[in-house]
């Protein structure tokens, strides 16, 4: 049977992923009058005199809504709330599984951004953070933003800084086995959806100056009239050398490629004509901008991809369940570019430069000591920002 | 240790009551591809094309949300959402241990009645039902009324109808017990909020003919200044002979007394002036309207509380989680009169008659037999009225 024959009966085995169980006994009246009335009353009256208490007292501290509107599932796009159920319910599951925490599928039946904002708002007070998901862009950037300003706690878009975070540790430790500096290096990133926007920012905070963001049109440069407002913004802080084409044109010479575009858009050409010691992420799923075989016969020293099947995955769960975990061990108030930078070293570090090799840059996604290792770091960072409430 | 401080103990060990568990395996690369990326894409293109497979493939079918804004927590009044947390853990929990439901809360921050219509009917898409929680009345029966209307999965105000249910169930044991008959008997309701006028409208489906509901201002009748709409629309259908009068006068010559309303609010001279063989169901918490043994003395035949420690505890956890077994079972589209009508006379027949005495009219909250009869009861009435969707 293949994965998705196996895929679909075990979905019907299941009959749903998640389950919502119980953490206090119930099997005598005396057990309902402490989790239940009368006894239920105390810890409501704390909560109302002080509303912190709810992190102690309540589920509140470990809750993450995993919120989507089912616009931009997988790369299956907008097939509604009900269908990107059962990914929002496999990455509850993963968030269970590699962090501890109690994730809730949330999927909202409107694509209007306003609505979204504000059900999300409105829903808020059970949760301890949100998880934003599988939202098209540019709508994603406008309600992660607001949400991160009118809420107190942790929101976090995982399509765009969970991809970025994991892509920033693979490049950090793919500079360090090539022997090059962030400072002096071209990257070239493909896509200027919610992911590349994400990156290319995590790459300025890393202290790459030069950047070269493309999307179908070619290099983004400020003032050109294919530029909506997001892609405008970050034309601006890009590209220093004003540099227009396509993105043959961005490769020449470039040191890093990072592409979260489509499938088969670099030609092993473009490969070539990137410096010595390329490194070439190609993300695209399930098909790859070019495959890694083909990258490595144009020169590529590094290569990556989103699939499991290839050495140095990017896979999203290395990051959110750690970052979440750590957000949450503090009760941050928001999840910042310090907290996710932790998180991208804390992954890059797990590869001891002794180990590490072209095929060993981004550990395992099952290796367990990720989370743990992103968690502790990001809560360290919560902490140094000022951004932990404890 | 007093069950208060035992309470807070205990949900401070608890941290939350709660929790997101995974019914699918998550232990190697290939788990990870079966319930996640790239087999989870089937069932989701599955539910695209078939929304109905939503109910197969994920876990909409068993999961309710418990929805409340916090403002008619318990008797404690306007709380907040935060602060009405611990008590919807607590429903969750219930559901799960008595009907095997995963239910999870979802506390509003707000007041207001069209945000909160609005946010539950664009959360919808992830549930199988609503069970709306300690709202406010008159608030209450508008977002219900509007919800059950606008959305095709149950919606079910349980303070209304749980309590109604329960309470219906007893008033036909009671009755049984004293040998009078549902069409003959005056029934006094006190207390005109949201489960006051559930109760009375369950009584008119029973079949019932000469109900006085009472509030604090006396009898409601057709055109009183106190009215509001819905005191209005409630008066008009019951008060048969045009009473008016005080609680006092309201109680002359009636068989049955029903009080959701507050402490000590019934006197001894109240119960005496009811007929032969009195009923009095005294349901404020924790104080009752009046002592059982007082009743008693005055000459009550049957007397049920809401409390534990008395006999006949008119106990909510009777009815919800079988009626949202019975619900989901055959993914009703509503719970309706008769589904309620069914529950209540499903947890009657749960006593037989040879057993029925005037202490022991309704079961035990803990009696687990109580969930499955009311959820077979419920889904053959659901099917028999044509809102089963199977």
């Amino acid at each position: 049977m293949d994965t998705k024959q196996k895929a679909m009966e075990m979905h019907k085995e299941w009959k749903g992923k998640i389950e919502v169980v119980s953490t206090a006994p119930l099997t005598n009246k005396q057990d309902l009058s402490i989790a239940y009335t009368p006894g239920v009353a105390e810890p409501c009256l704390a909560i109302e005199k002080n509303k912190d208490l709810a992190y102690d007292l309540t589920r509140k501290w470990n809750l993450v809504a995993v919120v989507t509107d089912g616009t931009a599932v997988l790369g299956l796009g907008d097939i509604g709330p009900e269908a990107a159920m059962p990914v929002m319910e496999g990455k509850c599951i993963l968030f269970k599984h590699f962090g501890n925490v109690d994730a809730f599928p949330i999927c909202i039946g409107t694509k209007d951004t306003e609505k979204i904002i504000e059900t999300v708002k409105l829903i808020a007070p059970t949760f301890g953070g949100i998880n934003l998901e599988d939202i098209g862009a540019p709508r994603c950037f406008e309600i992660e933003e607001r949400l991160k300003k009118e809420l107190d706690i942790p929101v976090f878009h995982d399509d765009q800084h969970g991809t970025a975070i994991v892509v920033i540790a693979g490049v950090i430790n793919a500079l360090r086995l090539v022997g090059k500096n962030t400072k002096d290096v071209t990257v070239v990133v493909n896509g200027a959806g919610a992911a590349g926007t994400a990156i290319t920012r995590m790459l300025i905070s890393l202290g790459v100056k030069d950047i070269l963001l493309c999307d179908r049109q070619g290099i983004l440069y400020p003032g050109s009239p294919h530029n909506d407002a997001s892609k405008e913004e970050i034309a601006k802080i890009t590209n220093v050398h004003k540099k227009q084409g396509k993105l043959i044109d961005a490769m020449d010479g470039a040191d890093v490629f990072i592409g979260v575009s489509a499938a088969n858009v670099v030609t092993e050409e473009m490969v070539a004509k990137m410096n010595k010691d390329a490194i070439v992420f190609a993300m695209a799923n399930p098909v790859p901008e070019i495959m890694p075989d083909l990258a490595k016969r144009a020169g590529a020293r590094v290569v990556g991809t989103g699939r499991s099947d290839f050495p140095n995955q990017v896979n999203n769960v290395l990051a959110f369940p750690g970052v979440f975990r750590g957000a949450l061990d503090v009760r941050a108030r928001e999840i910042n570019e310090e907290m996710k930078l932790a998180a991208a070293n804390a992954i890059a570090e797990l590869i001891p430069q002794e180990e590490m090799n072209e095929e060993y840059i981004i550990p395992d996604a099952f290796d367990l000591r990720v989370a743990e290792k992103i968690a502790k770091a990001v809560a360290q960072a919560a902490i140094d920002t000022k951004v932990s409430r404890l």
